[in-house]
């Protein structure tokens, strides 16, 4: 299916790149590959139109020999949804989820349609044994350290057990992409105690406070959380169906915006406000970075036999090449194994056992 | 119930604020309430314990004279939830809700829980004919004009059908209240076209788009919204159930702190960092203003006989006040009958014309 053959070395591990997806267009996404190469010291793939990637890859300089073609003709337009996945099978996002099912690469990252990347990814892909339904994690950008919100829209109206294994999914994520051994997950609904919330959450709240089924690890529930709290620490990996999720983060985009908006506004109104910005310069900066949509950084969907990470439509080089660089970590640490043992599905688990 | 005689005028005009409701105690709704009466020129009843309101009222001066007192012994605390409702017949939002029942006042103002608010009004009062579940319409503050959101947290989990009465409170409400003679109504769910969201969501967008039942007026519906247009102004009137509005509420007020918070830190973080921020004063404490919870007003009730608005927990004075001119609006506007009306059972309408 590569254009070239593969040089020596753990192909499985390799990532694809779906060159044609986003808002900018494949240039933007290869130069991000290339650096994502050149940081890894590993060959990328980049699926999509060979004509337009060979031009991109040979003005890439000493990297351009880490980089290597899966060739799709294809593409999926940004307004287009999940519907295109069946529609297009050689689209250059369904090149790369088949490149990661016939075991040459490990991981996607696609900057498309998070809707499009999401139903072609679960078309394409096996789910993990034991699996009801994959999610969808996303990064907010709390201090001291970051807070994981799942589903953020992959799964609309999911059965209160699905939200039992996306906290699972959520403490894998955790503990792999960003070292915190032992995460707090958090229940997102509305209102403190246990019986609040409508009757997919109250019933969430129970399988939580359970034990965990099977030979799956205990989760660290500390219950409810409201919408208030997804900004403050309150846990580390906060789940919820992906209708609430999606509008939750959505919401969270709109009023960053909305206050970046603000504050532009006050400090370019008069002459003064104009002078004291410059004092503030640094901190602006900073400032603007942190309500800025796209420092939530990548999602990455959970569940599959694969990785798969969706960079902001909207993504620049630099993007691209964090989301590569989350897409190694979560190789690197095995995040589709440790998921298996999650669910009580891992070596020597429940699964393998009643083999 | 009342203890002094109501003077001549009209006390089905009147209204009653619950005078322990809130975080701040009964000081400062009396204030609150004694701005208002002096304000609207008509008395205003404080349901509370008479021996602490008889001395806050005595120093109210001149006002002094337009308030009155529904003895009540009884109070909810701002911790306690919906159940409160049951254990507390004579709490002073109860005895509020009485005196509206009875034709003694036309309107409920409590800064108590919102749980137990709502809680307590849908069990003392009716609900307008046809109507399925009342619902609570928060302000949203959009540029250049407001957004109502709706239902906000009274009813986790609501049938579509529900939903469309939903558009019909929040258009009688933004006519009322804020004077939009033909508000747009959005319905918040994820993705634009009409087939994305959850089931709810997709059956509340068939009724929407449909040509309204009985003798209720068109709705003129916009389609799908998203949580980034909660402050955009893509419409006046956003429906949801009740279970996601409060998530998407909450969420904002926390990304509003989380703004506000980081703001600060920028501001205060150098020397020159705050010379610049005494330039802009004037332009941040308006910014500040905006990112504040309490500026989203008072969330309004609807659907039953007799009006309910909620003040924020930690209102000022100015606070209640503003609650209190809220409610006079809606009581000199109608909205009562006009809700009536637009669920097709006004005067002359369908309920009436087949008794």
């Amino acid at each position: 299916m590569l254009e070239e053959p593969t040089p020596a070395g753990p192909t499985e591990q390799a990532i694809v790149v779906d060159a044609m997806g986003g808002d900018n267009g494949p240039a933007v996404v290869v130069a991000g590959a290339a650096a994502a190469a050149a940081a890894l010291r590993t060959p990328v793939i980049l699926a999509g139109r060979p004509a337009e990637l060979h031009g991109l890859i040979a003005g890439q300089g000493d990297v351009a020999g880490l980089l290597r073609v899966a060739p799709a003709e294809d593409t999926i337009a940004m307004d287009e949804g999940a519907l295109a996945s069946w529609r297009r099978p050689r689209s250059s996002v369904a090149v790369a989820c088949q490149l990661v099912r016939r075991g040459q690469a490990a991981a996607v990252v696609s900057a498309g349609s998070t809707g499009a990347v999401v139903a072609t990814a679960r078309l394409r892909l096996r789910s993990v044994p034991g699996l009801l339904r994959p999610a969808l994690v996303v990064v907010l950008p709390t201090q001291p350290r970051p807070t994981f919100l799942l589903d953020a829209g992959a799964i609309a109206d999911p059965k209160p057990e699905m939200l039992l294994q996306f906290a699972q999914l959520g403490v894998a994520y955790a503990q792999i992409a960003h070292n915190i051994p032992d995460p707090k997950v958090g229940l997102l609904t509305i209102g403190a105690e246990p019986g609040k919330g409508n009757k997919l959450a109250r019933r969430a709240h129970e399988l939580l406070a359970a034990p965990p089924p099977h030979n799956a690890p205990p989760i660290r529930f500390t219950g409810n959380v409201e919408g208030t709290d997804l900004l403050t620490s309150a846990a580390d990996v906060i789940v919820t169906d992906g209708f609430t999720g999606n509008v939750a983060l959505k919401t969270l985009e709109g009023a960053m915006s909305f206050a970046a908006g603000q504050l532009r506004d006050v400090l370019g109104g008069t002459r003064a406000a104009r002078l004291g910005a410059v004092l503030q310069r640094r901190g602006l900066r900073e400032l603007r970075g942190r309500l800025d949509a796209e420092s939530y950084g990548g999602a990455a969907l959970l569940g599959l036999e694969g990785t798969i990470v969706i960079a902001h439509g909207a993504s620049s080089p630099r993007g691209i090449t964090s989301a590569c660089l989350l897409a190694a970590d979560l190789v690197k640490g095995q995040i589709t194994e440790r998921i298996r043992e999650r669910l009580g599905h891992g070596r020597g688990g429940h699964f393998l056992r009643r083999n």
